[in-house]
């Protein structure tokens, strides 16, 4: 169904950003209904999953653009109950890296271009850089969010789990990675557990994200905005009452809370990353 | 329609994949192809787009997963001509970028939230860490890539200009960002000029990408098979004959081809990402 917006594109809206925070109306259809509602869920039933779903996940996955079709990622499918009980623990006792039917970590690889050039007898010069870590990073996102929008296609959910970088050197080891090979996120996806099926989250007011011609940093008004309404998904989700600026500050205001990614740099290089 | 694979879904793997080198059959939906169809398109009419169209796109974008809701990513939209010609420059002459109708610069943000920091009298201590760079980064690909996802579910084509990289400095002059954010690429959006429609550019084999268990570097017989795919696409589209194999050498094996991106992290540190 194509068309303008509907009663229901006016209420996926209302949710992504609270009453009289909707964005102007535009073009509606279902699959912008699918990519409005998605919600992280942290709570998964053990179920298999339909056969062949990695490989339907993985072909959306590898559908999405490639910087210079360089297709510098790679993805590791994790079914080892020692290694994702690891893994969890890596992630700060994620339990639900455990018991999702389906575990991925995405990577992002130069390695399979320096075994090309290897084979060759090249050398890619180019690897070396900062930027090809961050196209490989990049590729990998991408292609991870075409995964995760054909599992929500699919009536599955997904959590990302970026705290995998806490230590991405033992990741490295636990899924016998080769230099040029970095863990980037993980991915859990399953059929939510009852009563984990999650809310659909608020977002700052898109005034807040979206700028025209040149960037607008007079924001405060926005997150005076967005504060409680933040605070209130908080009280009815997580049982506490934080708002976005208290939520900041607490992730980002501690060395403590980075978790060991201050050292994502070191680590990195120890990869095979020079990140020149 | 959700079920097991049709005729078009193995149409649909066909293309990405190559005739013999199809993943196992999966779930399918329109969503899926959708995903599985999607092509970088490099030629646009240049007609507007419906009224609402960026708004509903960002919407998509803001609705894709956060680490940890930080919302590090912004986007600015340009409509000025003079800024659209000197980004094409930038990106090594992409005539697209003036052209296409809708023109967004997908941006690492970390500075709204050391606005809000220092409106709490706060210090962000996490900030300056290559973890925040990368958090923001990948916060953008994963917003850009839905709302690539959603422009295609209207009908709507796109390419990803990461050639913006190759001057981030003078990209944030021309867009007036301050510190703590920094251009990770841009996106063509609109609908292809006849002709320009583009072909569905086949991938590695699937076994190349997804490990099970652990990393599997024995990929030599997989470049081997998607070799002469990738010529015989270039012979088709392009007028040359490349396969793979020549086209990442070449891409990779000079500094010249990094055109200015060997410069990335210097220029990164001095948008304020330290970087540490």
């Amino acid at each position: 169904m194509d068309g303008h917006q509907t009663p229901a594109a006016q209420a996926a809206m209302t949710l992504r950003y609270g009453a009289g925070a909707e964005p102007k109306p535009g073009p509606w259809n279902d699959t912008l209904a699918l990519l409005l509602s998605h919600r992280s869920v942290r709570g998964f039933r053990p179920d298999a999953l339909p056969d062949g779903t990695t490989e339907t996940l993985v072909a959306a996955a590898q559908s999405a653009a490639t910087s210079s079709n360089l297709q510098t990622w790679s993805v590791v499918e994790v079914t080892d109950p020692a290694v994702r009980k690891e893994l969890a623990a890596i992630a700060g006792n994620q339990k639900h890296v455990e018991i999702c039917p389906l575990f991925l970590v995405f990577l992002a690889d130069v390695s399979r271009n320096a075994r090309l050039a290897e084979a060759e007898g090249k050398d890619l010069v180019g690897l070396p850089y900062l930027e090809s870590f961050l196209v490989a990073s990049i590729d990998a996102a991408l292609a991870a969010q075409n995964a995760v929008v054909a599992a929500e296609s699919l009536g599955l959910s997904t959590v990302y789990i970026g705290a995998l970088r806490n230590d991405v050197t033992r990741v490295a080891e636990l899924l016998g990675l080769p230099k040029g090979v970095a863990p980037v996120f993980g991915l859990c996806v399953g059929h939510p557990a009852a009563g984990r099926e999650g809310e659909v989250k608020p977002r700052l007011p898109q005034e807040a994200v979206l700028h025209r011609g040149t960037y607008d940093a007079a924001d405060a008004g926005h997150r005076a905005a967005y504060d409680p309404r933040m605070a209130e998904f908080s009280r009815r989700n997580e049982m506490a009452a934080d708002n976005w600026t208290q939520r900041v500050i607490a992730r980002l205001g501690t060395l403590t809370a980075l978790r060991g990614r201050d050292k994502l740099k070191e680590a990195l290089i120890g990869l095979g990353f020079p990140l020149r």
